[in-house]
């Protein structure tokens, strides 16, 4: 599909959106910048805007059969998806198989504890508050950012879309430890939006527990590019 | 009733729970001892003890009568009260029928807004941890602490406080801005434990707003004591 690129909507820490001819359709187009805890580390991940968009093009496709909507129409180039113009529900949804990062820090617990039934967290998306850990009520009756409905169909989405990942992934050597959802309105329906990659879930190889996501930025660990390579080759190659 | 006051089982930072010589009742002795800010303020109220014990004494009698199993057996002394010997469930409730404190800083929000239906936050008691904010997952999978009918049991017991507080301290002309709650295990139940008092309550005065709880000491308002005295008049007088 042609697409002409028209102007830049929005900036974000490792995105940016443009706009196109149809009003309801933009341009995701993914960077290489990477931000870690809320943007006080910053650096480049070489290739990442590439690896990131096939990895959540591959995804999307394969959820959208699920049953899953999602915003995603079409993968335009290495670094660019066509989708659907949502309007993001300020909140993000974490899914959690394994501890690690915020729960271990907010409830003193080890990395890699195994959480059978996973664990599901709502989350306000706010720089400024640093994206705090909320409840239902915090949602329906103080921010009034979401109905009842959206926040059950946004949590059963959320579940089959943990249920379908976690196997996928199982199949390629790789735990599904953690991983952050966006959700977005658009024609009165909820869709998943924004992307599905090693910078917005937590990827450990199954059996040695090698971190094949955004933590080996974050932590310093090294080998950052062939993590996201790795991840790249175990889901779409 | 003559309870001999047996060994100091537990310091708080506002009690201290002595043994008797049953060991299914314990005594809490009320101290004038004030914390805030998870005890980075210290401080004393004069007489606080006695107050807080004798509004707490008189709200858990009232809650009894409502059919709220609470941990109160008698009030001994001016600052001791006789309690069944409940094991803690590590949890805090708050209520919140208008926004101050915690909610505004976690949500950028003003203080002030009213919240209708009241918002119920879980906490997980923890000094070390700052008694954080957690949802039902992480207390049912993660941390393991409470049961799924536990929760459900204290959630409509905290609803069927607030409705029944709200409308008493409303009576007072006292708004019921939000409280704390902890709850006990004893012999198969679920108790209403702890205190209710002006350290677990914000209180404000009806049209005013004045304050008339631990907020005057936390924030350095002044006319702390006579605050706690004029509750204790309102609620007990």
């Amino acid at each position: 599909m042609q697409m002409t690129k028209g102007k830049q909507l929005y900036e974000g820490k490792a995105k940016i959106v443009y706009a196109t001819d149809d009003p309801k359709q933009v341009i995701q187009y993914f960077k290489d910048d990477a931000t870690a805890d809320n943007a006080k580390k910053r650096g480049s991940i070489l290739d990442k805007g590439s690896v990131n968009n096939q990895i959540a093009s591959h995804l999307f496709q394969l959820l959208e059969k699920e049953g899953v909507p999602t915003h995603f129409i079409e993968q335009l180039s290495d670094r660019e998806m066509l989708i659907k113009h949502v309007e993001i529900v300020p909140l993000e949804v974490t899914m959690r198989n394994i501890t690690a990062g915020g729960i271990c820090r907010t409830l003193g617990i080890e990395e890699g504890i195994v959480l059978n039934p996973p664990v599901f967290e709502w989350h306000y998306k706010s720089d400024e508050l640093d994206d705090p850990l909320i409840n239902d009520d915090h949602i329906l009756y103080a921010l009034k950012a979401a109905t009842v409905e959206e926040l059950a169909l946004i949590k059963k989405l959320s579940i089959q879309v943990n249920d379908f990942l976690k196997a996928y992934f199982a199949e390629r050597k790789i735990d599904l430890v953690d991983f952050k959802l966006e959700f977005g309105r658009y024609d009165g329906q909820i869709l998943l939006a924004d992307e599905i990659s090693p910078d917005t879930c937590r990827f450990w190889e199954h059996g040695t527990r090698r971190k094949l996501d955004k933590d080996r930025f974050r932590r310093d660990l090294g080998d950052v590019e062939s993590a996201y390579q790795e991840m790249l080759k175990r889901v779409v190659g």
